[in-house]
């Protein structure tokens, strides 16, 4: 992802980064977020530790944050400055020659390695990894990946000291796998960070509504230590399902991460943003969470299914329009909310000239005044298009402390953690060896459609995958763009079962010889595996 | 549409109402809303007069309207009282019946008549038009419709006593067709102005942009006097076509309207609100622009398309529950905006119960506090779902007395009176003699799902007409419950070509007999004679 003021150039280093889940905790647990389960002694109404994630998304704390010239918080006392978040590479490409301080041909121009995991480490389900990276733009890669099994722990009621209390039972409740890509902006240590939390707030956030996951459907009440009996009447008419808790836990757990890595950058004088794009099984179902640039696609033998939307200044324009709306001091008097088809100038003054407000899906004439000549809160698109000038995400973790240069103007209260969640039945869609889903950062999409890569995925089912190199040559006549070759060769040479009997090693061959942008990432994963 | 504590109920009179557009202005026009054309002389920045539907729509103007303790803007002067709107029905019902005065046999319980438009009186492209009421609760007919020829003219340039001009050429330069319903509440009044007055707003606003919708693609300026050839490179980018004009010109209508209807009704001392339903045909396209619960479809030989989403409490709860986070002010204390499956009582308190907020698609737990027993922002759920406990919609023209019973708290910054506008290419559909456009409040679409509309349809098409009974006899087998009858036999017995035969008063026998909750009033169009 490219964010225009942000991007960096330079070298580039690289580690290992905990992707499995966090150990479990022993004995009680601390408050999991907002959805958490409770001591009950201490259910006080309005207890800052029942609800702390939500209690903080109140108008009072958003006027305080963002509002400038309103009252401001108190300053918080100073903290020890923590060190720096270490760069790593994902954990999974240990032994790829991709560990911080091993000699990176990406160094040279003209060899853009593709770094996926070594022969025999298998990830969950057959899934495969690739990364590649511009080694003269960013001295970091800012993409990183996680991946593991997801491990759900229940809640059990025990007694101690005279007190009720929550206890967890050690063992595996719930498995789902997890699988997530990070696309970091302004540096990578909001990618790392949340590569290394995301899972963790997701299992907590899960663990403190497994018990109605399980249920037939959803009570209305999730006591500590049973399932009361709820009036089935409201809760079957709203039509709750389980699915909705696991939507519910991977919208929370995503705002629990943003405020992690909020205080961890904070503490350790560090600065930046990611993409995150996640994809979760349990239960039988696939959930896709975005919030971000990235995408994810399912490829079928007929069918290529978008999994998520990418969340752009241009896609959300009415959102931010509208908020600026509502709060006009967010743009401090530097911006106009209105949307031109260019930057207005001075010689347009009094003209009439085409516009955009929040509530227009639309166009209309306006005639301009002296305020729409200010830099637009929406300049430019597609590729280009930036939040305040400044961002190219209008949704992603981090980048609390971000504002437009020069200026007190935050980025925040514009730039949304909440993902959106796709959810898929697998059951239902009888899935087949052939299915695969491809998650990428938007390196890979900047030069491929979903069309193009799923013919190549196609390429290597088993019917089609004689001929290794048909794929390539055929990308190469279709598309002349080399760049695209190089992904799909990272994709491909890398990958064994079931649709890829390639020969890794020729697959390589010409691989950094194409003209790369952008850093990208990208996992595939055989969905059938469940 | 049934607006729970807005319902009344009684007695029903009939009359006539200008659907026609209104006549042309003679000479210079007033300024159209805020795409207006602007006399040149005029244009100074923040002029008032160039953009007054705009200049309203701005954070000072919403936090004097809505905000509570906020500054109160200056009371108006008293203005002479205004005769109520007088009721009236569709002007092409003259000659059914239906006039006022009239008696009416809707008046007896166990005869609901059906109302069309008289035979030899044609609706614009062999359209059709049918609508019932129940007597025993209403004693007005709140649905209202109209349908015309749009006739937008040109503006030209002139000198008139040494100042430059715009004036009007009195010439058709562009013409569409028009039809719309709407749908009313807490009384006609709002209904009735809505029929008089939308296609003259909309009229005016594509007339304010009617140049840049005939140029090849929209220029970036727009001056009274020629098109001022545009950087290309910018308005191209950006992919403005002249469908987006159109597509703004209802956006912008739909508010002028509103404005309309709130001044009328404050003068007149009378209240209400109404949906409004539009279709537009205009250079070979058709629009379709919804706010509310009212809906269109197209039928075609083997596809249903829905052409307009229904805007309620709860198919935008996010939108509201986000309005109501950033300006709690707005629900003063008496209202949760959290979502839980039912109204939470004093033994909920301190339990985990379900709940969604602003940013939540899914649902999570959380620990009930004292405010979470307030009465829910939106409440009820599907029909029965109701804004602030009052209101079943969640956009719609009027309503800008409302406010929630017993209280300061105002239904009209929850209520939006933007319309969601659909584009349909009807050049690009290829469209054949049976493909048939749907319009109906939801009376229809409580009883008939959009299938069953099309099955009824379809059975009228040519080749399908020869026995003007199987539709009623299919769907008498299929569908058990009455009222489903009623509807069709209302919307077939009044039609004739092209695909139905039917002698009208064979099918008019047994109306009246079943069970009619709401009255409704549908439109239908034959959309290839365009």
């Amino acid at each position: 992802m490219a964010a225009h003021r942000l991007r960096g150039g330079g070298r580039l280093g690289f580690g290992g980064v905990t992707a499995q889940p966090a150990p479990p905790c022993p004995g009680p647990l601390p408050p999991p977020g907002s959805g958490g389960q409770c001591r009950r002694p201490s259910l006080l109404p309005g207890s800052p530790r029942a609800v702390p994630g939500r209690c903080a998304m109140s108008a009072d704390w958003f006027r305080r944050r963002f509002l400038l010239g309103g009252p401001l918080p108190a300053p918080r006392p100073p903290r020890p400055r923590a060190s720096p978040v270490p760069y790593r590479r994902p954990r999974f490409l240990r032994g790829s020659g991709s560990s911080p301080g091993t000699a990176d041909a990406s160094y040279r121009p003209d060899a853009r390695p593709v770094r996926s995991p070594v022969r025999g480490r298998a990830l969950p389900w057959n899934a495969g990894y690739a990364e590649i990276i511009n080694a003269e733009k960013s001295e970091f890669n800012e993409d990183q990946a996680a991946c593991g099994k997801l491990c759900i722990r229940r809640f059990e009621f025990g007694v101690e000291e005279d007190q009720e209390w929550l206890t967890l039972c050690p063992e595996e409740f719930l498995t789902g796998h997890y699988w997530a890509l990070f696309d970091g902006h302004g540096g990578p240590a909001a990618a790392i960070l949340a590569a290394n939390t995301l899972h963790s707030c997701l299992r907590r956030q899960l663990e403190a509504v497994v018990e109605g996951m399980v249920a037939t459907q959803p009570p209305m009440h999730l006591s500590g230590h049973c399932i009361c009996p709820s009036d089935p009447q409201f809760v079957e008419e709203k039509g709750i399902r389980a699915e909705d808790l696991v939507v519910g836990a991977l919208e929370s757990a995503f705002q629990e991460c943003d405020e992690v890595i909020g205080r961890e950058l904070e503490a350790s004088g560090q600065v930046g943003g990611c993409t995150a794009l996640v994809a979760v099984t349990l239960q039988g179902k696939l959930y896709v969470a975005n919030a971000g640039d990235s995408r994810a696609i399912l490829v079928r033998r007929d069918e290529v299914r978008p999994l998520s939307s990418e969340f752009t200044p241009e896609s959300e324009r009415q959102r931010i329009q509208q908020l600026a709306f509502l709060y006009p001091e967010l743009l401090a008097g530097e911006f106009t909310r209105l949307e031109f088809p260019r930057r207005l100038k001075g010689d347009d003054l009094g003209q009439k000239v085409l516009f955009r407000d929040h509530h227009m899906s639309g166009w209309s004439y306006k005639c301009v005044e002296q305020s729409d000549l200010k830099y637009p809160l929406i300049h430019g698109q597609g590729r280009q298009a930036r939040l305040l000038g400044t961002l190219a995400v209008s949704r992603g973790l981090g980048d609390h402390q971000l504002k437009v240069l020069d200026t007190n103007i935050q980025l925040k209260p514009f730039l949304l953690s909440v993902p959106q969640v796709t959810v898929l039945d697998m059951d239902q869609l009888e899935l087949q060896e052939e299915d695969v889903v491809v998650m990428a950062t938007d390196g890979l999409w900047d030069v491929l459609s979903n069309e193009q890569v799923a013919w190549l995925v196609r390429s290597f089912l088993p019917g089609n995958r004689e001929d290794p190199h048909r794929a390539k040559d055929a990308v190469a006549t279709e598309d002349s763009n080399f760049a695209s070759q190089n992904h799909l060769q990272a994709r491909c040479q890398c990958e064994r079962p079931p649709w890829s009997t390639a020969d890794g090693d020729s697959w390589t061959k010409g691989i950094g010889q194409g003209c790369q942008e952008e850093q990208t990432a990208c996992v595939w994963i055989q969905v059938s595996n469940a």
